[in-house]
């Protein structure tokens, strides 16, 4: 493994011509738009390139991306964009998790399983340092290229809203407006756009909210019953999370996800008074200082007695 | 009245020593933000400078305003920041309405009621605008002045969600940022911190939603009881309306708040495909193409009558 800077990364790239690109699983928009706006340039220098993803890519991305016509040929060359483990590629992690010959990645975590690797930890979005790497291989970016990054930059800071975001970002989005990124319609469809499903599950969530350790705590419990009631499907509650931290006080937000079979998993939120990857290795989770993630093997009851026990500790 | 440009703009704040600025009433980040940035700039320049508004001006602004050392002066010219017409101005309107010397504003609707008046409606927050007022003044923006103008920024663009932002405006907040701007700090307790008094409200807000016009239209009703309920006062409901445009399929967005005599108050979000304005209009009232609001001298479910069976008309 090799760390390497945006120009050898170009020059890495522009070395080879069968590239396979690899997004990472359950797909973002940072991992989505960074990997097709590298695969439109590469397209772009007459390169072959194609991206692949273990999960489906959700529909709302095709409001916005422009479709690439991407050729099957057999790949000489491995590229994974905003993975930082190998964990992360689902089920290619076994097939593709040791022959990745280049990560581009944001993740100050990456854990450099690529032959070579670009990280810019700087960057609040992959999205941020794709548009260095287009402009460092020669490739010009156009709007469709604009629009792909943008809608990285822009799902990745919570539409600018993180504290990720530096004077950077903000140059980057101004850079991709003026490229012609349609950037009110992306974050309509990104930000102001929930299905009558979302919309049903946010509110029997918001219903579940309860408060623990003198309303420090705040945990919002998902059943697999209100599934059933909204037709709502987990992938749809990956937007509830950041709710759990947006009432006054709270330091911790819990989100308890139930499983099919009883037990569940638990997302943390929390701000710069509490470092939520502590809370989740205390069962065997992890994640960065702000969002972290475990599993427990026991009902959502059970587990909310064990994580406000650690909340608990924790903010003594 | 006289329409003035950024270069005269400055040259007649520099001739004046003594100067009143007058943010609007129901002040918002942007009015403030503008207001408070100017007012600092000026104070900078040695001269006599206060900012007021008719309204106090909410809690949560001053957790990222400094202070600043406002004399006491009888004002010898007056400034509107941020004030389209003199009806924006509150129980200030009639002592200043007419004396207004210099308006610098970004909304194309701007009555023209000052001396001299200074629109950029290229601008998606009036706090765009002012730091290129500042920079004309030749004064060096310093971190309280970024905070002030970021704030205006982010809150008169939903944290630059809407389609108003464009390449200026991200270049201006990368300035700001650069300039000691905390934009992390800023955007988490403008748009991440809710009141629980709020949060009940939005709860309330949220299940009173209806569909009509197959459901291209959705209605939130707030009544005097959920007031009562939850602790939440209007100024509490401000963000309540563009929750209502947020389902997708909706073109028409609804806020019908009850008055303590019954009557109520319509609030209407619209996308590109309908003019807020014109529905409004048809009930007296007005506004920009996609937030307009009007009043109703009847009941919330007669309202809600009148406005659907003109909703139906519009989207025939």
């Amino acid at each position: 493994m090799m760390r390497i800077n945006l120009t050898e990364c170009a020059e890495a790239l522009l070395e080879q011509d069968s590239i396979l690109i690899l997004a990472h699983a359950h797909p973002d928009g940072d991992t989505l738009g960074g990997s097709f706006a590298l695969c439109a340039a590469l397209l772009k220098l007459g390169k072959k390139a194609r991206v692949v993803c273990a999960d489906e890519i959700p529909n709302k991305y095709w409001d916005i991306f422009e479709a690439l016509d991407m050729p099957e040929f057999e790949e000489k060359y491995i590229v994974a964009v905003d993975v930082a483990t190998t964990n992360l590629l689902g089920e290619f992690g076994e097939k593709y998790g040791d022959k990745i010959d280049l990560c581009i990645d944001h993740h100050a975590t990456n854990t450099g399983y690529a032959k070579k690797t670009f990280v810019d930890s700087t960057a609040a979005a992959v999205c941020e340092t794709m548009l260095g790497v287009i402009t460092a291989l020669g490739v010009e970016a156009d709007r469709a290229i604009a629009d792909y990054l943008f809608t990285g930059l822009a799902t990745d800071t919570g539409c600018f809203r993180y504290a990720s975001v530096t004077e950077n970002t903000f140059k980057v989005a101004a850079e991709l407006v003026k490229l012609g990124a349609d950037n009110g319609k992306i974050n309509r469809l990104m930000f102001e756009t929930k299905t009558k499903p979302y919309a049903a599950i946010e509110r029997l969530a918001l219903d579940s909210m309860e408060f623990f350790c003198e309303d420090r705590v705040c945990i919002i419990t998902i059943t697999q019953d209100m599934y059933k009631k909204t037709g709502a499907t987990e992938v749809d509650t990956e937007a509830i999370p950041p709710l759990t931290r947006q009432i006054e006080g709270v330091e911790i937000g819990i989100t308890l996800r139930e499983k099919p079979n009883g037990e569940c998993k638990c997302s943390i939120r929390t701000f710069e008074s509490v470092d939520a990857s502590v809370l989740a290795a205390a069962f065997g989770g992890g994640g960065h200082k702000q969002a972290s993630a475990c599993r427990f093997e026991c009902s959502v009851e059970g587990a909310k007695q064990l994580i406000v026990a650690k909340c608990e500790e924790l903010l003594k």
